[in-house]
């Protein structure tokens, strides 16, 4: 077995993304500087060419680069946004588990074994990230996202042509239409990939990452549960409550979320491989489809299932929109709870001052206790992004007509980077700041005791009246609610310690 | 029992919400010209004013409205948007079931019996809608929605005070704050409707509309199954399907969308009752919570629980933007479903042509046969303003601080907004348009025929490159596929007609 | 000359929009009762009907309205989301302006002048509001608002019949399409009354409330120009500046939104009058569209001109996206300014507490002192709203199609509501919350004293490492920054005093 | 002088973004296949280490990278994306300007001519993007930027030092902060930066983008002005009009465009330099921002002016939120241009087909004809994602609190993606698709002739009931509008061709 191709010193240069000249190497270094703004990805490098070939005619693609003709018009027909823009990974390597799977089905249905095998060998090397630089499409081409499933055919029968000791280009032993493609069509792969790399980023990155979240703030919740405070309604001061059961309600905002990215899964989870081109079926044989999503399971070790109808599969995308929903909500969660901490933390000295938040690199040169929130702002930013990515997907999925919604690429890419940024910023978050947070006792109870709002529990010894009388004077001269108390000679300090007992407004009373 | 106030005649106007002034009778017929941009409706004639207090003192109230003094300041204060942004009724409606239920609950922890019923007789006649035009604030209030929550106190005290005997405005023998609001607080009880009137909204008026269409669409799927059309992919002609696979694609969508829309209900059926003013419970009693979920789930018929949580009940409204992430996903699909609609039965001469729609209106004075799609129209533009609805939950969403979000009339705004138009439109597009969808068969059989995609079919007879031939030909000479075959000498026209024949393309084959 | 229709007993009910039913008077009580909760306003009573026509046949309208057959099918056809979604009052308006415009064009054409009179005084009462009952038709109808325009038709036609001694719904001597409609379409109709409306509400509304917000927080800026507080930046305690300067950017951003919104006048009032039914001027006189501006100039004493492009003008609606743009950014302005506002004034005791707002209603029954920040709650909520519109005009313009976009209604209804929330909150703000604001002098002196970032002062005295040891004890230590750097001995307090003053670090250092 | 550090082999990995491993050379192999998935960017190697200081103490840096410790602890502490989340090159370009001048400045106030120089050679190697690659931060950092901004400082001063010959990571003799940062708050220059690379993408990239589009589709229009073909209204056949005159929409709506991104420079290129931490300007020179203004000016040939009200500049974003507001009706307005041509090329038998589009890649197989209108695919893609960055932007935008925004990086990468993807997709739609669009003027001419709104132009020679008798007839019996009208005797067909004439109905009559 041959090693993937390495990527040797060449003499020719594909820069971003579509022109593609032979040069002498005198210019190489030239260009490299002039176009590091590409940044060094784009810029590959290879001693020679290979003539590729489709329907249109004779394509000339990087010899060091497994891509065929219509990955390589691709890439020259749709330059925009440049490598930033590429298709994200885990699309790729759900395509890969796609591709293993139709090639273990196709085998039972008549497929030669050696050429199966040889797919399967190449799929594997997609899954495992190895062959990522193969894949160099950007979201915005064909809105089917055919390019790219014919980029993955053409990588997996090129490598697996070469597994078998044939000739690149060649399309020989392995087709990728034929062969890699075999029983698939571009409208009902691409949407299988789609679910495929959302429900598996899901469970893989996703929920692993909000269970870290729920759990350091459960145990902070559970760190505080002693700690009584000021509670803040309107943003001003009401009665209190414990640090501990306003970080609960952290907790439920993120148990929720968890259990609201499981319920779309449902629908996610299905398939739609086996609708080849308009949802029919045509060209494929009967139970392909359950096959399919069996094979998939089996590989992902997450259970998928063949979608009840394959028309809606293919001319629609309400299950992702719907799963960007969920994600949606989680960005909101993330950014009232990192505002409630940022807020509560800010100070030093002339903000709420409550918390006291991990200090992770210098805020100011000069002033000790700055620290700025910046996990904070990293989620808040975080959400903001995931608040649009919504709009994007919304938009997308809304305008699908016919047989066919043609927004695939630019839906699984919102998709798919909002989730990698609330995993990325949930773990940063929960490693970087939330295990971290400290109580500022001494200011929590400063703050309490100068509150007026503990006044609320002597209404029923006072009276509404009296009571107000007491909160009116203190607020007036200033004073704390006890001076006034007794300066008016309802209570006597001993009198107003007893009653006066934030521990006791808590909880309901005892019915 | 005394029948509620009716609207008499009066000397006092009412302007944009927040203007009170004394007038003589001849400035009335002057004043309702001037102001009629505001519709008639905000011109409230009484013959008298009633006095009204609180603690910041006296407020002047119509005479013929059972509002007090915290509704009319906030009448005056928030002069924002008249009439059209009332909050909805069945917010209202819902908080008529809550302040019941509280009463019912209040009563077995001690309040006056002969009180309770009395607020009992007075809720019962604010479910009902007979009071509504006693609740005139808008939804650009205090964000807590506190007015609103004291608006329905004190209509229900004075109501109950009537029913009694007693004088309007003596807050004696029913208390707005003391009585109706027992064991409550703006914070708990107003997220509590929240919840409450969008479950009914979404039991009563949403499902049954979903449901309605979804089976409209799906005997629709029924009656075309056996028509064999053109498919469209990339708007392209593609494969045939049946138009009753098409249509089985819109059952399916609508379908889901039911499924999502119950998917949300396990969180927004959960209240925030007991929390009071921060979540802690503080001036309720053990057990309230449960207590008022019962109660509310047996006066609406359906199930709510008390929320495991109060702190995220009151501080967020995660569970409302989850909610509206179903609704966006139903504009998703009506919009797709409609526009598809209207695109199939576009013409009638030079369009799609494959549909006949309903007329229901004049399209034109002069062209019989334009039908224009309003109906379709209508459905396109609601779900353009539920997307954008969900964009203003969403902001407000996220934007609570500390132990309260102050956001809440406008999230229920938005969400009931998207509720009603999403049932409203759903009824009408079923009543209205799909009910009366017929095929133009003529019309879809012709463009089947003259498809060249039906060449397909021919490729494991005659090998695809001759296959490529007929069909190039007939593309560059304008003739049937069929002309193509036959005139290249690979098929006589029977054989064509017994080969190509679109039924055979409409399923997997058999394995 | 007839006075307009007055409301006189009926005995037939037209009940949420769309259904109409003789009934018994004996009845009507209940029904009034039964459907209160669609507010009393949708309930016309009339003492009998009269029959109208269409090319589809004849239709009953209830006597007291002017409407005819194509207003009422509209009102059957389309009962989506009752009153609430009626189109708003300054589009009516706009209607009334452009038929004068159009009348007195078209007398110039040839109209009768006797009919042109009439149509104009007719048109003169819609301008006035006094004939806003008479337009009951929802936003989601016909995507063209081609029943809008004939409503306008309808009413101005019978009502100009009326004054001439006609009869009702016989369309002589004034018909609604040949004379009211004289020239014109609803393609081009519909798009003109857009655009007078909005730019007449920008002007007449939203720009003097937005003059009123920038000179009320001006003359703040300037109250407050030698009070010297703390900066905060990332919510952390920064270099000072005075509380003038802080006020001063919102000045600026109010300022620059006033220079934003008249930014996009001038496509604004760019008017579609003269393209007819798809851009060409069919059916129109050359020189009409100019005149026809001219004339809407006049009337509203505001420039319009009439589109360089028809085309455009019909086909797409960018020029109100962008101006919702430009409400979108008041949106992010105001929700930054109210947030700080109520930030700043939180407390009273454990928050910012820097401002005191004015108190306008009780903020809770117990605890005096609390005020609730009520009215940037509002903006606040406002501000989402704008936002949330503006995805909704965002979709909404992007999906037209060929020669017309099909979603005007809804576009305009978002528009105008934007506006409209924008001015009422900003006026509700000014008067409510801003001119009322105080400095609370002492807690903002308080806070500035205890602040350690004074500290930057002294770099160029102690050098930094010095001046960070100061500093780190205050900080350890929860003393002053006086106190440590006297402890440490660096300076005397009289020195510590004459060397840090914050006044010094309001501006940058002379040159 | 030295040549910048070029990439030597290495024993040491940085692996997405923040792991950092010294390994044995016999591992990298494995690994760097392992971590392909990140892109083969993300992997540097480097022979050795370089210790770099900040306040927290001491960092290991690559010592291959300029950059120092703060880069290298944001690189640590947000692992948040990955290599596609890096701020982007146009920003770093613009710091790079930002340096530059104001290095100038500072050595007419003072600073070490020396140094200066060496800066702004540094500062010309990041304008030139050579050293793109030392700029390894992403977007969701601190919400201030300023990790970026000392990142820009560190590499400006170290290979400043290296130019003078001094060792890196010594901060000697070309400071970061006292030398490179002089003068400037990372609270002004991010801002600055910001703007500054927003007007130079829109003036080098968008509006050259535009202004070729717009004259693509112009000379389409001029190519197409004698074409007549069907118009379509609410999608259905109507009135005629030109494909010329079509085409000449969207001519005016990218002519408009490029009017409402020019609109919105005037506040776009004010600068926030000078305002240093929270607007006051302390610890810089009066006249510095004039300075700083007129050399960025000149550096980059735009014209760019202080901001007039600093407190503004650095507390919110409204400028940008309106300029990605002019973004966004871009977005509209490709959405609507590219949704017609792909339209009315649909076919290309079964659809609307009047317009035939290039075929740039194979669309199937086996079907001649079927051209998929893939860039328009794209640039509706291109579309929905401008609309969802403009509501991020928006969300961004309107979170600020005190004296700084902290969504500043969230922000500028959304405004320049757009700017880039609607760069990029407006050359790709014009080169591959608009030049190259044919009018099928056949089949345009079959679908004119066989309409049945030509009628529209008998209305005054046979009255309108004859000629919807005619009209009905040709509809009912599938006949063409002569042939109704001749069979009825109401027209030879002579009479019927002589006045039946298209070219007739394209223009407004002569008055």
């Amino acid at each position: 077995m041959t090693a993937p191709i390495s990527k040797p010193l060449s003499a020719m240069v594909v820069i971003t993304n579509n022109i593609v000249m032979r040069l002498p190497a005198r210019s190489l270094q030239h260009l490299a500087h002039r176009h590091r703004r590409f940044s060094i990805s784009h810029i590959a490098m290879s001693q020679a060419f290979r003539q590729e070939r489709d329907t249109f005619g004779d394509v000339q693609v990087p010899a060091d680069r497994y891509w065929g003709a219509q990955t390589q018009r691709s890439l020259q027909n749709f330059d925009i946004g440049g490598a930033a823009e590429r298709l994200p990974a885990p699309l790729i390597k759900a395509f890969g588990v796609l591709k293993k799977a139709a090639s273990i089905v196709n085998v039972g249905y008549g497929l030669d074994p050696k050429i199966g095998e040889a797919i399967q060998e190449a799929a594997d090397e997609v899954i495992s990230g190895k062959l990522i630089d193969h894949f160099p499409l950007v979201v915005f081409q064909t809105g089917s996202g055919t390019q790219s499933n014919m980029n993955v055919n053409e990588v997996i029968s090129n490598r697996a042509i070469e597994l078998l000791g044939g000739e690149l280009g060649s399309k020989k032993p392995v087709h990728p239409n034929d062969h890699v493609n075999m029983s698939q069509s571009s409208n009902d792969s691409f949407p299988t990939a789609m679910h495929v790399a959302a429900v598996t980023e899901i469970h893989n990155s996703l929920l692993p990452a909000l269970v870290e979240l729920r759990d350091a703030l459960r145990h902070k919740a559970e760190e505080f549960k002693n700690i009584i405070k000021i509670g803040r309604t309107h943003l001003q001061d009401a009665t209190p409550l414990t640090l501990g059961q306003e970080f609960s309600g952290y907790v439920q905002q993120i148990e929720n979320g968890i259990h609201r990215v499981e319920a779309v899964i449902p629908r996610l989870s299905l398939l739609a491989q086996g609708g080849t081109a308009v949802g029919t079926g045509l060209n494929t044989k009967k139970g392909f489809d359950v096959k399919i999503a069996t094979e998939v399971s089996k590989i992902t070790g997450l259970e998928f299932k063949t979608a009840p109808n394959k028309f809606e599969a293919l001319a629609c995308h309400d299950a992702l929109v719907e799963a960007h929903g969920a994600l949606n909500v989680l960005a909101c969660s993330l950014m009232k709870i990192a505002n409630d901490i940022r807020f509560l933390g800010s100070g030093p000295r002339c903000g709420f001052g409550e918390l006291l938040l991990p200090e992770n690199e210098p805020g100011s040169s000069i002033m000790p206790g700055k620290v700025n929130p910046t996990q904070c702002e990293a989620v808040t930013m975080v959400a903001a992004q995931v608040m649009g990515n919504h709009t994007a997907v919304t938009v997308a999925g809304s305008n699908g007509h016919f047989e066919l919604n043609v927004f695939k690429p630019v839906i699984i890419k919102n998709v798919l980077q909002s989730i990698r940024l609330l995993s990325d910023a949930s773990r940063s978050f929960t490693k970087n700041c939330v295990v971290g947070i400290q109580a500022n006792e001494k200011r929590i109870q400063f703050l309490l005791n100068q509150s007026l709002m503990l006044a609320t529990i002597l209404n029923s010894h006072l009276g509404y009246d009296n009571v107000a009388k007491c909160a009116k004077k203190a607020h007036r001269e200033g004073t704390t609610l006890k001076e006034a108390t007794v300066s008016l000679g309802f209570l006597t300090p001993e009198e107003f310690d007893e009653k006066v007992r934030p521990e006791l407004m808590l909880y309901p009373d005892e019915a």
